[in-house]
């Protein structure tokens, strides 16, 4: 498997684009998204478990019922959500992109991110949709990267090489995260297309699987977000065996989502709103799964630990009450934690109790931009990963007056 | 009943003090409080749920498993938590006061705050405990309550004055937050001292009931503390016949306990770090409690939300957003939410969406320093309050690098 150039557009067949139509007022922002497939793909979706959820995600959720589809398009600037008309205007934004490509409206991802509770207006989508659908092209990742961006800073697209039998498959996808980030079952909004032909059902399965330790593995914030959503198209056209179940061809293509969703899920949590470091927790001797996975998710969700890291300090007693309260049933008298980092790896704590160690090496360590917080439990042999990032004045300053 | 002055002292027959022993650098901050009864009490407690337990807790709860106590010591500046001579040392704490007052080393509570995993000496305990205890006096709950102080900017006292049968009782309280709070079954560091007579096990009764009413339900930053502990002394000297059942008595007792617990809960919520309004979440016409407590308590703990209040910014979609991940069963499309203040009420959504409403008002009401999120869920009588702070500039600085 090897990286390569071009994000969403790097598997056959797919192009994509994005400009400013007006969702926003900063005429400098690209404000709306659209990927398409020159042949029709199978799909498969993950959603938000919000109770409240954006009228886009029951308008795609309608839509690749059947499996099929053939475009995306995403707003940012607007949620879409909480809006007495928002089913309509989600399905207006369907019908446009339909229109204006000549494909079914019902073969069309719909999807908005930004503010909640503010009607939404197909003016500026109508006004856009011919420059948008006119610059379509196989170098518009970038583009549509940039167009689904909130508050994010970076933006964050990837792609891979794979063979599936003898046939070199290709599969990228873009992403869109920052701030009301702590997926559940589902994510942030991600955009994959790939040109591996697999049959809907075990592209579902392959998606609902890997999230559970990809998405499902990140927080900003410890805000579940209502428009939360990952799909995946699949047009067919590197012309492998058609993937239709188990076996070395379906775990070739779950490999290569699983680097995507990896790479997307670390860019996610590395540019939490306001965050100045990607924190990593790494939890090994778990008894199970669960347990590590609990207690993984609980140390990067602790705004004390968070605010700890932005400072560079090495409050471990922090991530032991994380592990404390996580609910995870762990012996804390056989806990350890190290940090670590390029600059090398400090142990701060075994068998649940300090352990001398340098400040000066440790503030080194934790001066970096990446840091691994690795914990212990000396209960059994299961391990996981959780994504986080630090807690800083501006995640204060980005959410303290987002709407204005 | 009536709120008078004295804290913990206000209750005949308690003594308090509070000074500087040097367990801090800070010659100036006292780190060390004494509270003392003239006579044996009734003795109950509420412990945090964390996994990792202070070495404080586990002393106190040998010591108070017979019902009885006589005084509390409290030190500021060092957890006593994660370190393996824990137990040792608050068992030593214990000893100095016995022999200091004259009492049982078995009849004192021991707590400790402040950082986690940093070995604490008895040495400035040992050298300061004769000056703590010529110090007792009537007076002493101010200084008593500034001695647990940790990063708290307030100091938080009440008392009490009620009736049971035809006798005047009194109770106070004195309370430590900040930092690390989000209780769950037991809370911060909080001690009431009353002298009702009452049983050791209706006082349990008492304390255990009312808690999951207050204490339980406020969150500074989600992270539920290792050393949290809720204890009430009672000393019986008000002469009241003895509480030893449920009934009249024990209702008048109950509800002067609730006040105690009720303004201390405010207080703590109030002075969460960095924080600079207390919000206030009311549920009501929720199907049940527990689902009133849930979708309460998710508002208030939600970190969008809590930057939002900072800004002033009625961002209410951020409301909804925490209502619909609480986990609690609302139909979405009868929620409603208004935000209040002194300065009046603004109702921004109604069945789940928008309405029209002035941002200037809104701003001008969600300036005031007490904020109440009004949410109404049309589903039921059932409602909950829950208690929190903003999320502010101030809270990333106290806790980027708390230890130094």
């Amino acid at each position: 498997m090897k990286k390569i150039d071009g994000g969403i557009c790097a598997a056959k067949g797919f192009l994509a684009n994005g400009v400013h139509c007006g969702v926003r007022h900063n005429r400098t922002k690209r404000d709306i998204a659209l990927i398409y497939s020159e042949s029709p793909c199978t799909a498969a979706a993950v959603y938000t478990t919000n109770l409240v959820k954006g009228a886009p995600l029951t308008v795609t959720k309608n839509n690749i019922q059947n499996g099929v589809a053939q475009a995306v398009v995403c707003n940012s600037g607007n949620a879409n959500t909480c809006n007495a008309n928002g089913i309509e205007i989600a399905e207006g934004m369907c019908t446009l992109v339909g229109e204006t490509l000549g494909i079914d409206p019902t073969d069309v991802v719909v999807a908005s991110t930004g503010v909640i509770g503010q009607p939404l207006s197909l003016d500026p989508i109508r006004s856009g949709m011919p420059a948008l659908a006119a610059g379509l092209s196989r170098d518009g990742s970038d583009a549509a990267a940039e167009g689904i961006m909130t508050t994010d800073v970076a933006k964050k697209e990837i792609a891979f090489e794979f063979e599936v039998g003898s046939k070199t498959c290709r599969i990228g996808g873009i992403a869109k995260g920052s701030g009301m980030i702590h997926p559940n079952m589902a994510t942030m909004l991600v955009f994959i297309t790939t040109d591996v032909a697999i049959s809907a059902e075990m592209l579902q399965k392959a998606l609902s699987t890997d999230i559970k330790d990809t998405f499902n593995m990140v927080s900003v914030d410890g805000d579940t977000s209502t428009n939360d959503m990952v799909t995946v198209l699949a047009n067919g056209m590197a012309g492998n065996a058609t993937i239709t179940g188990d076996g070395e061809d379906f775990a070739a293509f779950m490999k290569a989502l699983n680097s995507v969703n990896l790479y997307l899920c670390r860019m996610i949590a590395a540019d939490g709103e306001g965050a100045t470091k990607l924190l990593e927790c790494k939890v090994t001797g778990a008894k199970d799964i669960a347990a590590a996975k609990t207690v993984a998710k609980s140390v990067v969700c602790s705004s004390l630990l968070k605010a700890a890291m932005f400072g560079a300090d090495a409050n471990w007693g922090r991530v032991l009450c994380a592990i404390g309260y996580s609910g995870a049933d762990v012996d804390i008298s056989r806990v350890g934690v190290a940090f670590e980092s390029v600059k090398g790896v400090i142990p701060v704590c075994e068998n649940g109790a300090g352990v001398a160690f340098s400040e000066e090496k440790a503030k080194e360590i934790l001066s970096e931009k990446e840091i691994d917080i690795l914990v212990t439990l000396g209960d059994g042999d299961a391990a996981a990963t959780a994504w986080g990032c630090d807690l800083t004045y501006d995640y204060v300053k980005i959410n303290g007056d987002y709407r204005t």
